[in-house]
């Protein structure tokens, strides 16, 4: 009944640290680590890999950089076939920072584009494959972007980028489960050489959904949190869809335990999940960004 | 772009209800009635007509019983095109408390039903029904019956029974989009002549994503509440439902209006909603009953 070439990529720490200024402690990444791995899920995507030179380390936490010395000492003795993944946004990655494939504990590097930006994301994945790293290309906002760029830029990706796997991102909750469906049949449909992912967000409380969507029409990898975390409405719940995925690999139980000892305790201090301003940010296909700053304001319920 | 037949009915009071024992406030049912009014949303549920011989009014709120009374002092004034209606469970309902529908402010009586209930439950209906009413069967735990027994309720509701609308409910908040969409086009295939209605729960944050996919496969009747109040994980939110709707009708802000003043402070004293005991208990397709239980107890996050 399952689909081998199924993928699950735990984005727990990347995208919820995009609550928190990536300041989780090497403890709760380990656990997460640990839970991960027991549980089988094929990659933990672990932080942004960003130029230290851009940003001010006083400023931000290690998930922000991820040193390649900070990621062997999480994974460290914990027996585990799940993958390391890093995301890089263009423009705030320095290349020479990233070692070849052989000398680094990370082995899918994930790079980060608006559409319009498709021709410095191909030169960037160009260069890290090169390097030996499996690679994707997350296209961000794609509810923003007309049919003909769309078209354009997976064309490019098809043709000229050594990616692996190309991700519809639903970067504001936008998407209904028709939407899902006919992006996703647009990229498999000019994709042929390439894997199709989904990530989705939860501002509509679709993110689970528009994942099963996109499963029905051969997305393979597939974006998810502990718990939903993520920024603003957060993501699609990993327990969720390891529960609908009938792959004997998985095994639901070690992210149950995580989520009772660690995400519940840590959602009493940092905030994420269905929040009406979140909804209507997801309605009208807008940033969060507005909205997270109302939540931020003494008219947080307004 | 939108189906005029689409018709949305809030059961925030109803379905509410079973987490406090019915005790709404005069004033809180008043200001949901309002909200609904000027939201141009169709059917308000007040709660159940329960026979107050069965049940002890000292136990219970007054939305356990609705009586005609106190529905009239509650929407008394209110300019309003939304409609009344009630729920009544088989064996729970005196049909002599029901007076003939021209002395009742309700317009609508839903009749709860297991389908191996289905003959008490169109009797009923069709007592309803000639008292000038229109009329619902919501057959509950949909995701208990066999195809064959679910072909055999279908069969007899579309020959023998008045209702106008029959409803897939998923108790347990088990459904898939494939398995929702499967039966609400087996209900359509079978009932020629009544319109199909869907009432999810949201137990894997699937309820208003299954609502979608009743919609795209012509599901007409549309149930849902506000802030997605509602038993254990609650219902499909009201304010997503009328987001995602398009007919011009629906005015979403008074319900953001009533869920910033009403329902965020009543969810701080009581809980609804995506808690891991209930999405487990919608993975197993299990009443919520256990999970309540845990979720009283001293290890409510084990």
């Amino acid at each position: 009944m399952f689909r081998e070439k199924i993928k699950v990529l735990d984005c727990t720490i990347r995208d919820g640290g995009l609550i928190n200024d990536h300041q989780f402690s090497e403890e709760f990444v380990r656990a997460v680590y640990k839970a991960l791995s027991m549980s089988g899920v094929d990659y933990m995507e672990i932080g942004y890999k960003n130029s230290a030179k851009l940003f001010p380390a006083s400023e931000f936490g290690p998930w922000k950089f991820c040193d390649d010395e900070t990621i062997n000492r999480v994974i460290d003795g914990i027996p585990s076939k799940t993958k390391i993944s890093v995301m890089v946004d263009i423009g705030r990655v320095d290349v020479n920072d990233i070692k070849p494939k052989k000398e680094s504990p990370i082995t899918m590097i994930r790079v980060a584009s608006y559409a319009k930006d498709i021709d410095k994301a191909i030169k960037l994945v160009n260069e890290i494959h090169h390097k030996g790293y499996e690679t994707c290309v997350n296209i961000m906002a794609i509810t923003k972007v007309l049919d003909n760029e769309l078209v354009e830029a997976l064309d490019q990706l098809e043709k000229e980028c050594s990616a692996d796997v190309i991700y519809i991102v639903d970067s504001f909750g936008f998407l209904y489960q028709e939407t899902t469906e006919y992006l996703i049949k647009k990229a498999k449909s000019i994709l042929k050489t390439k894997e199709v992912g989904f990530h989705g967000h939860n501002n509509q409380q679709l993110a689970f959904g528009n994942t099963i969507e996109a499963i029905i029409h051969n997305a393979n990898y597939l974006d998810a949190t502990v718990y939903g975390i993520g920024r603003a409405a957060g993501n699609c719940p990993i327990e969720l869809l390891l529960g609908f995925l009938k792959n004997p690999k998985f095994d639901i139980r070690p992210i149950l335990d995580l989520i009772s000892k660690e995400l519940i305790p840590l959602r009493d201090q940092i905030e994420w999940g269905y929040i009406i301003p979140y909804a209507l940010a997801g309605m009208y296909n807008a940033h969060p960004k507005e909205a997270m700053d109302l939540r931020e304001s003494e008219k947080k319920e307004n």
